[in-house]
């Protein structure tokens, strides 16, 4: 690792004369850090550039966050000053990497012997490279000291001009010369630029979200943590990677809300989970009808035999008989008359959730303790929250909060559901939240859809808001699924699938196509599972399980489906169609996708293929492997025609095959 | 004005619970300054927001770079988190500005108290109020006190609903509470974004560039400062603001450089201005044969009357016989030889050139000269350099030594004459650079204009590049003119003077359209003054100082060509016709040019007016005011018809006229 030395900005030294500008990526210059994944490239460039003609060097620095010293990655010119390297980190973690850029004497001198004719200018020339090798030598050891002390002698001695050019110009020299630059009038980057880096399931996954009490069998009967063990191979075997489960403690007794969130409940309702804390416990405490801590540890190792890992729920609040409430009055507001203030936001009241206040006097106590829920769950094997109204807490405290969960648990994956205006999610985004739920949900034109996924791939989010695309949850059902019908369902999934690399659906509600509202106009599911207990009947020949199943089975074999690098929108003729192309960095997988936004009815239009994103020659055909249905297609040129029946199949999910000429013009397709 | 307190970031308190992110303008972060005019308002903005829904206060600070304290202005809520306000530096200068912002408990209280309509509710919102009112009142000195504890027990006496929700609602209430806030708790932006501002000729101005020696009435006597004072008429009387001299200096006679850039000077040549000193002195010095000191003071005093600048060259290089050589040989890289290193890119070289060596060990003393000299002409009233090829020095001295001048001086402006690669440009003019040339000489397509003068005024440099865009210099005669014949030099002058603020020409070639290369495919004039002294006749029938004139007095009276806020290009059907349109921020004046690209034909075609942008009704008509002509145009509607031809005039530059409907619907025009 080499040792950093700083002389622009530490000790300014007015010789500097390389300039190093716009080193990115970067969040807010550096204040956030930039998201990427452990053992994939970090791709760094800056612009760097110099006074004059003279020749730079320019060095990428990297080190994870706790090392001492910097690991060196020489950077290259791409032309029109914009340098670029690579830095791979190999391990989740946080990283920080910046440049060091100095003008370099041996390779400008190089650079201009090269252009020389006029033979006095090429001897005067080697007595100046003689001059270089020589200092380079007094820099370097051993056998490259020697070895550079000689180039010194020969440079120096007469010699016709065209030997001195040759001789100057010996790749050997350049070499040695090389190794042992002159580093004193160095520039650096004045900031380090921090990189978390996650592992994969930060960027790709599919989610399940069930709630454990409607798991049982038998219709009535509380579900509990062996019913979801039970259900594991039917969550796993549709190809989901993360089962989520709404908050799983004790629920609160006082002021608990009946069915469809009526006011009062009567004395059979289960209440809401989101109501968190009873006697028997709060935030680290398990609902005694799901099961004990065992049988939750049970739970999840079972899981992680099928590939599943449960992601609980985090909801920082109180029901009015969390323990908290009477341990700790200081971590609440209270009202003039000394009661406890409920959550709020007048006219409308939320008298069973008392909401923490994070203006209290006692507020390191408060935040050691809902950190302290997030450590026992560590603790019991959990390494992904889905963060509950994260944007109604504190955002000091969240910055905190993930950074030191982070620390001990650089796998721990934060999901924050915050659906609030956008320059909230960013920030939550940028202080530390690995994904954030979207606005998917209400996006269904094709406009909408371009506009908001052309946004999340390309815009300044890119670095650090990766978006976790959800067609309904139990308090999203929207008039896109109350009203599409079944192929609303299925284009939705589509869509969520393969437009992003993470995804999820809320279940068995989804797969069963649940489409009635509360009442017209609402959003709630009629029934809500967030009030009651709901019994599902797995078998029911219309569920679109196989249809989930193939279609996260297509995620996991196509690279470019797990990436977040390429995603373009395809012009179509037809508003009703949406086409999009996903890529691979290296483009060896490339998937179009082309979905017919109308559930009523069937559509054709034709579909404009990029060729040359798509490295297509307009003159040779290619082929359009249909992975819902298997067909294969031969197109050719940029316009193709496409007809989709909602009925039969509201979308293509296309792999490119490309068409590639081997020897003796024997065509194949791969 | 205001003691700064900082909460969230120098001493971090979980409690603080504001965000602000995104404070802008900003260049790299606050790293550059802004640039701005003196006098005008500074718009600055925010993302400012909270968890949950209470109500924030955010304030602007802002100070003249030296001043103690802060001043502050509340910024109001724009909606989506966006917070504005707006200061005016009064004086140019070095000014800074940030944001602070605090979770208001009045404000979120009074917010809540409007919509609460539970009559328990608002009995006991009332003494919170109280509570609140109370605590303001502890904050307050004077009456005020006095008043606030008033309505704190006012607040708390017993009283139906309905009064107690207006009296916590009293607009007196609120502006006591709002002048005494809760500012423990106050968060602060982390930085402090500097700003420059400038006098008004920093961004609006036309120059006008001529030799001295070639000043003389008569042909073959070198011309004097005196000569210039006699054609200060002829200048000012073109409408011109600023009048750039090259060099003044004593020329060197070693090595000098004959007609045309012989290589070897015949005894006559006069030399080229830029090979910069003598026997008779160097940078500090004049040309003997120009004047004396005392003759260029009188120039400075008597170009002022007319309302005219003198602008100096300076250009950091030596003539081999320049006095520095032999005083400071340091201050020069040397060759294996000993001889010192002229300037040179191999194969070519400039042996009349001597480069000066940034890395030299006396780089203090070097700096330290070189600002010298920019002291010395400051000291003999000149406020505006021209600095020539600024990117073949150091970077690091460029920052330092127009910080330091404008320290002094903040009327000093400092234009770039940098044709080089776009990150160089743009780093020159973060770092002090007042205004920068341009690549508008070889952009000449529809295409080639809409692109580069959107990008110079919407793209990043907006804040801090501005742009003088001069069709020829000494060192420039394009194809475009060479072959464009009268309609070129009218049309390139029509597009300098109205597509940017500040606009420049080198003259009487211009007036007089010298358009002869030095040879085929050369861009230097044949005959260039640069190495010889040439007459001009300036009562030449076909100067184009007529219309000159013409324009610089539109630019004058047109407040819209004044400012740099408001360039927007209009679609036209014909891409030889360029349409666009500038406005000032509050639309009061608006100029719509539209030019014939073409030299050699007529054009016609259709312009497409953005009506919503020109605040036109698509019902009613407007008027076309063409000030080149003074013809009256009534247009309607969005597409209008337009045909030039280049012969009489390849260009219209129209005020637009809005018909405004008065009381009895009489119309009239402004």
């Amino acid at each position: 690792m080499a040792e950093r030395r700083r002389a622009a900005d530490d000790r300014p030294d007015g010789r500097v004369r390389a300039v190093i500008d716009a080193v990115r990526p970067a969040v807010d210059g550096g204040r956030f850090p930039v998201k990427r994944i452990a053992g994939e490239p970090v791709r760094v460039a800056c612009d760097c550039f110099t006074d004059g003609h003279d020749a730079l060097r320019v060095m990428l620095h990297w080190r994870g966050e706790d090392e001492p010293g910097w690991r060196e990655v020489e950077m290259r010119e791409a032309g029109n000053d914009l340098w670029e390297a690579a830095f791979t980190p190999p391990a989740p973690g946080r990283y920080r990497y910046t440049v060091v850029a100095w003008v370099d004497h041996f390779l400008s001198w190089r650079r201009e012997l090269a252009r020389r004719e006029d033979e006095a200018d090429i001897a005067s020339a080697a007595l100046a490279g003689a001059h270089l090798a020589q200092e380079a030598s007094a820099r370097a050891t051993g056998e490259d000291r020697r070895q550079l002390a000689q180039w010194a002698r020969r440079l120096a001695q007469p010699a016709p001009a065209a030997d001195l050019k040759a001789l100057g110009l010996d790749d050997g020299l350049a070499a040695l010369c090389l190794r042992h630059p002159d580093r004193r009038l160095e520039a650096a980057w004045p900031g380090e630029m921090p990189l978390v880096a996650d592992r994969e399931r930060a960027r790709f996954g599919a989610w399940y979200e069930l709630f454990p009490r409607s798991a049982s069998d038998e219709p009535g009967r509380h579900g509990t943590f062996a019913d979801v063990e039970k259900r594991l191979d039917y969550v796993a075997g549709m190809g989901f990677d993360v089962l989520y489960l709404p908050p799983i403690h004790p629920i609160g007794r006082e002021r608990r809300k009946g069915r469809d969130n009526a006011l009062v409940a009567t004395p059979g309702d289960v209440g809401s989970p989101w109501a968190i804390g009873a006697a028997e416990g709060g935030h680290e405490a398990i609902h005694p009808a799901l099961g004990t801590a065992e049988d939750f540890r049970r739970l999840v190792a079972a899981a992680r035999e099928r590939g599943l890992e449960i992601a609980l729920d985090i909801a920082y609040q109180c029901a009015p008989d969390h323990p908290w409430v009477r341990e700790h009055p200081a971590w609440f507001r209270h009202r003039p008359d000394g009661t406890v203030q409920y959550a709020e936001n007048p006219p409308k009241k939320y008298q069973d959730i008392y909401p923490f206040d994070f203006e209290t006097e006692d507020w390191r106590a408060l935040w050691a303790a809902l950190k302290g829920v997030l450590d026992h769950w560590l603790a019991e094997g959990v390494r992904i929250f889905r963060v509950d109204n994260p944007h109604t807490k504190s955002f000091a405290f969240w910055e905190w909060a993930i950074g030191e969960v982070r620390r001990e648990h650089p796998d721990a994956i934060f999901l924050a559901e915050a659906f609030t205006r956008p320059k909230v999610m960013h920030r939550l985004a940028k202080l530390g939240f690995t994904q954030s739920y979207t606005y998917f949900a209400w996006r269904n034109s094709r406009r909408e859809l371009e506009d908001y996924f052309t946004e999340l791939a390309h815009g300044p989010g890119r670095d650090y808001f990766r978006p976790n695309v959800w067609p309904n949850t139990p308090d999203i059902l929207t008039e896109a699924l109350q009203f599409g019908g079944r192929p609303a369902f299925l284009s939705r999934l589509v869509l969520a699938a393969t437009l992003a690399p993470t995804y999820g659906i809320y279940g068995p509600a989804y797969e069963h196509m649940e489409a009635a509202p509360r009442e017209p106009g609402s959003e709630e599911y009629r029934g809500s599972e967030k009030y009651e207990i709901r019994h599902w009947d797995l078998a029911r020949p219309d569920s679109l399980r196989p249809f989930i199943a193939l279609v996260n089975r297509i995620r996991r074999e196509q690279p470019a489906l797990r990436t977040d690098a390429g995603l373009r929108f395809l012009a179509t003729d037809n508003d009703q169609l949406l086409a999009y192309a996903r890529h691979t960095p290296d483009r060896e997988s490339q998937v179009i996708v082309v979905v017919n936004l109308d559930p009523h009815n069937p559509h054709s239009g034709w579909v404009t293929m990029d060729l040359g994103a798509l490295g297509l020659d307009e003159s040779r055909p290619y082929q359009m492997h249909d992975l819902l249905t298997g067909a294969r297609h031969l197109w050719q040129g940029a316009r193709n025609f496409v007809r989709l029946d909602p009925e039969r199949s509201p979308a293509h999910v296309f792999a490119l095959r490309r068409r590639l000429r081997r020897e003796h013009d024997f065509d194949y397709f791969l």
